[in-house]
């Protein structure tokens, strides 16, 4: 049975250019019990970059232990600096008590709802393919081809908002950010998440 | 597919003594977007009551006819007089796009849930055991006995909290109104309920 102080975990997606990671931004910023995971990386820190609270810094034998250790849900190599998603770190931020949202890109979102099955997973779209059209063609100096290619990857990327729990659409950046903590709140009241509460509430009688 | 337009449909439940019903009476009142369906009834119309609208006035006959069909998701016999939820009404406001309620006792849930497989249900839980003997207790005359029956019903009746999609605890009645409006807007986010506007969306590229 699922501890109800737990929090709930979120796989938030989106194709690119729909305004994932400013709307993942306004939520955050707005909603102190509301928690991304601390990522390790094994770039070294900037000005001003503090060890476990903007990254965990760690050296790259000790990243490529915890990769052959599975400690990671995902994790990418940048321009030679590993960045991963630690499994141990989003649980202890669960346990904790906070709802923690993980922005994964379409391409790992499918693994790590393996990983995670008990991960609540939300697709963000843009509310027409016109306004995506125009965010995507960007600078006016890209090329036809370039701008094909941005679409038709786009296209492949929304196919896959199916396999998602939730849809919200980014029309309005405050009714999607709205919309977002409506689902989070919402799986508070899921009946896995209020178990605790019904056998205390049981136990009484 | 499901129409993306159509409303949803919520079974709401609760122990005796929950304050399900006022619960319900306020939030259909401040959101016009949610209805409950009209019941139909054998009792003949009071002062001021309109056919259509405070209920759906038939004979005997029709009634039983009715039942025949297999059109209620419930009716009951209440002192000689017909009482019933047709399939037909709550599915024509879901199909203009209302949310509908459907305030129903425990030992019919699981039928209605079982007919109508795709609505959500929501089981309200008083905050504790205390408050819930308080209210059961009722006027100080009532026998030791007729206590214990009431409070053994409500036990066997909070048990089958844990069949439900969600959980809300009726605590604070407007946290609770807000927490019943919250999984309403949710299930519109839902995957299931948004597959038309991400096929229109696919259709345009």
């Amino acid at each position: 049975m699922k501890d109800s102080n737990r929090g709930n975990i979120f796989i938030i997606s989106a194709a690119s250019g729909t305004g994932k990671t400013t709307l993942v931004s306004r939520l955050l910023n707005n909603h102190a019990d509301l928690r991304v995971s601390v990522s390790h990386t094994t770039r070294a820190p900037r000005e001003g970059e503090q060890n476990g609270v903007h990254y965990h810094f760690v050296s790259k034998e000790e990243f490529e232990a915890l990769i052959a250790q599975n400690a990671f849900l995902e994790h990418a190599n940048v321009f030679g600096n590993y960045y991963g998603t630690s499994i141990a770190g989003v649980n202890a931020l669960s346990e904790q008590g906070f709802d923690v949202i993980l922005e994964i890109d379409v391409q790992g979102a499918e693994q790590v709802r393996r990983t995670l099955p008990e991960a609540h997973s939300i697709f963000i779209l843009p509310p027409s393919f016109e306004v995506l059209a125009a965010r995507l063609k960007g600078r006016a100096t890209d090329s036809e081809e370039v701008i094909r290619t941005r679409l038709s990857k786009a296209r492949h990327e929304i196919e896959q908002a199916a396999g998602f729990d939730y849809i919200v659409v980014n029309d309005d950046l405050a009714q999607a950010e709205a919309d977002l903590l409506n689902i989070v709140r919402s799986c508070r009241l899921q009946k896995t998440a209020q178990q605790g509460f019904l056998a205390n509430l049981l136990e009484n009688f």
